[in-house]
């Protein structure tokens, strides 16, 4: 299911323009890497230890746990004085907690003998140091979208919240590159002008339903129309219900200095009983290419059209760990895993009547035809509604069972997870109809007709 | 086209049974992990390092030039006085080395605060630590495949030879676990046993072809029939030529001490003129479960039938740079790159043949469409023999030219990379027949036949 959800973001996010790639750096890159991004010096988490039994936690997250506000934002020296003034103590044996000090969150490592490296901390980085190679390799136009999924390495005070707060985890980033006097030109803003986003501005407490054009009057085109793309997404392919999805904007002091704007990508989570961050759009502009030129003493500058300069950046980045564990979340209930077809582990499940009278082999047969083009499954065992009952609850979207009525014309019924709704195929038409409903060319409903129109051909009784 | 890569191995190999899954674990493991695999004692380099200019060197690769003979195999000591007795002297500045010792090739981290860990040097182990949850949640049935696509990590004392030796890279692994009472059994066997296998065994300098049933005097049946498997991977699908792939079985000295059985696969590489290693199948008996159930003190034996066993694991390792650079290598002739269409880049060219005249603009409506199904580019720029050569270097499948005759009928050219035969066909056609041709179910001449069918149908004059 991981790997359909990453195969599902990348032909999506890389068919939005035609001058989008995907490539995979290494997750171990050299230091001079992270001293230009900032991060040996600003990838850091603020930590306190108790001065009794030595355990150690995050400051931050101990204000946050006492006044319930962000905390994210605040020094070190703001932390040990609000822990003070707090008179937060010890979570685990109620002592003195120490001063608050801050500790870089990257894996270091030692590369052959001598030269120091770090486990990448996001996969952004890989993009900006590849980006000139790039850039020639595709014959020097803009926008160029260069997209890494893959791993990230954190090494965090304390994991938590299960696919929340890993040390190891899954992002699925894209950044495109653009040339910053264009960004208020997007060729097909026009698809999205009409359409309505989900926004939360960080100076409200309410979410808008704004027009993509309503917007421009304070963000750029080109960046709203990747705002649309985002959440069509989520709401017109995974389908996630449009009060479950919202993007946040975060307030100056959240936010990265360098990021122009950033809307939190958001999906309300069951779990937390609240929204929680899964992805995020941030205008990074200049910021790290001119970075890495400083740092490199490598020209990032580039000529199109005799206009000399360094292409800004628009990074959409997705946690592949979280919109998975929050997908599984928003499609569970009553039991069914109502999965996109897209992203269901399974999309058939094979079942005989009984286990006996041929059954079972024609069973085994029609499942290892169907096994070569489809994820399927075959159960033989308990009663078919125990069956049904199981596959609905891994998501397996069509039930086929093969009953006696199978040895005689090669029919079997099919089963719609979320309708329950039953229909008797030939066995010759499953794999097309199936690729058809998968594909969403053909609802259940359709089927029904399909068989009709063909048995009144065939001059059936119906 | 490394994602299609592994893509395709994936398709292949996990459906080899239905019992067969994918994992993916953690690339940081604990340091208990690797004292159980003995990765912390034995997976060590030897390493020499220059008295005079101080530059380090593999010891062993050092030994190997100058004999052309292995030397894997010798301790640190017999290394030390092979090069005493060659008069190797440093490469650098010819200086005099010093004693050779052991060099840990794992990557060192600390996790937290306090715990060590690694980066895993193979991906192997994840298997065998989720063996046993992975067979409570597989209805507990043998044989069980376990398999990691994925990243493993090696501190190379020097990295060299392009993807050969590098110290990020990416493994396709398999771990089969099955009862070692049944390793003469084997349900599919007859499907293979008169496929000849092409091995080099230890004791003799060249390749036999062996029918697998031949082999069984020497070799059990269940592991046979997984080489017969590979075979057919690289012959069969990945149309590699015969002459260029071969088993090498390897001597007592080379394989590890735990592998029983040990064939490493090969495929002929023009770039160094010989056979190189791109994955191996290894019979490892119980040796890493019960190292685990030792030093985790976990219980990993297994009850099936009433009988209670440690389960044995036959191993399928691939590494997928090596496999993509010996596929491009192998595929590259006369300027085109004859890949298999399931690993191809690119499927689909589209060229208008003049940029005017509403060409271009047709091209673009045509790229559209099918690049929703289809890795395609769209490419206006020099003449059409100009595109075709630049379309057949990077493996382009069929090349669709749009032309004047586009405009009033709606057909277009498809040209085939391989035999570079085109022929017309309409527009409402293109994506249904080059969908069969990538599956292989029509060949390029069948649609000449297609076409000159239709077109009497409908009387056409050929």
């Amino acid at each position: 299911m991981k790997r359909k959800i990453e195969n599902f973001w990348r032909k999506y996010f890389l068919s939005l323009d035609e001058n989008f790639y995907e490539i995979e750096p290494s997750e171990i890159m050299p230091e001079k890497v992270f001293i230009a991004s900032g991060h040996i010096k600003n990838f850091v988490d603020t930590i306190v230890i108790c001065k009794k039994c030595k355990a150690d936690f995050r400051a931050d997250h101990l204000v946050e746990e006492k006044t319930k506000e962000s905390a994210e934002h605040l020094t070190d020296k703001q932390l040990t004085k609000k822990i003070r003034e707090l008179k937060i103590r010890c979570p685990k044996c109620g002592g003195e907690l120490g001063g608050v000090n801050y500790l870089n969150l990257m894996f270091p490592l030692k590369i052959g003998s001598n030269d120091k490296g770090y486990l990448r901390p996001e996969t952004a980085q890989g993009c900006y140091v590849a980006f000139k190679r790039m850039f020639g390799a595709t014959r020097e136009k803009l926008p160029l979208g260069l997209a890494i999924i893959g791993k990230a390495f954190r090494n965090e005070i304390s994991p938590r919240q299960g696919t929340y707060r890993m040390r190891e985890f899954t992002q699925a980033e894209l950044q495109i590159f653009f040339d910053p006097d264009k960004i208020n030109e997007c060729e097909s803003f026009e698809e999205v002008e009409n359409y309505k986003l989900k926004v939360k501005f960080s100076d409200q407490k309410r979410v808008d339903e704004i027009p993509c054009k309503k917007l421009l009057y304070k963000l750029p085109k080109f960046y709203v129309y990747y705002l649309a793309k985002v959440q069509q997404f989520y709401l017109d392919l995974l389908k996630i219900k449009p009060e479950n999805f919202r993007f946040r904007e975060l307030s100056k002091d959240e936010r990265a200095f360098y990021n122009k704007y950033h809307f939190d990508v958001e999906l309300f989570t069951p779990r937390f009983d609240n929204f929680k961050e899964i992805g995020g759009v941030h205008y990074r502009t200049d910021y790290d290419l001119k970075r890495h030129e400083k740092i490199s003493g490598e020209n990032l500058h580039i000529t199109i059209d005799n206009k000399k300069f360094i292409p800004h950046v628009l990074e959409l980045s997705f946690g592949i760990d979280r919109n998975f564990y929050s997908l599984l979340e928003l499609s569970f209930s009553n039991k069914i895993l109502k999965l996109n077809p897209k992203v269901a582990p399974f999309t058939i499940g094979i079942f005989p009547l009984v286990n006996r009278d041929n059954l079972y082999e024609k069973g085994d047969e029609l499942y290892k035809e169907l096994k070569k083009e489809f994820d399927c499954f075959f159960d033989s065992s308990g009663s078919i509604g125990r069956r049904y009952a199981r596959a609905d609850e891994i998501g397996t979207l069509y039930c086929i069972t093969i009953d006696y009525k199978t040895l005689e014309d090669n029919t079997v019924t099919i089963r719609d997870r979320d309708s329950t709704k039953q229909v008797r195929i030939k066995i010759s038409e499953l794999g097309d109809i199936v690729e058809k409903l998968v594909d969403m060319e053909i609802t259940f409903e359709d089927i029904g007709k399909i068989v009709k129109t063909r048995k009144k051909k065939e001059g059936y009784r119906i």
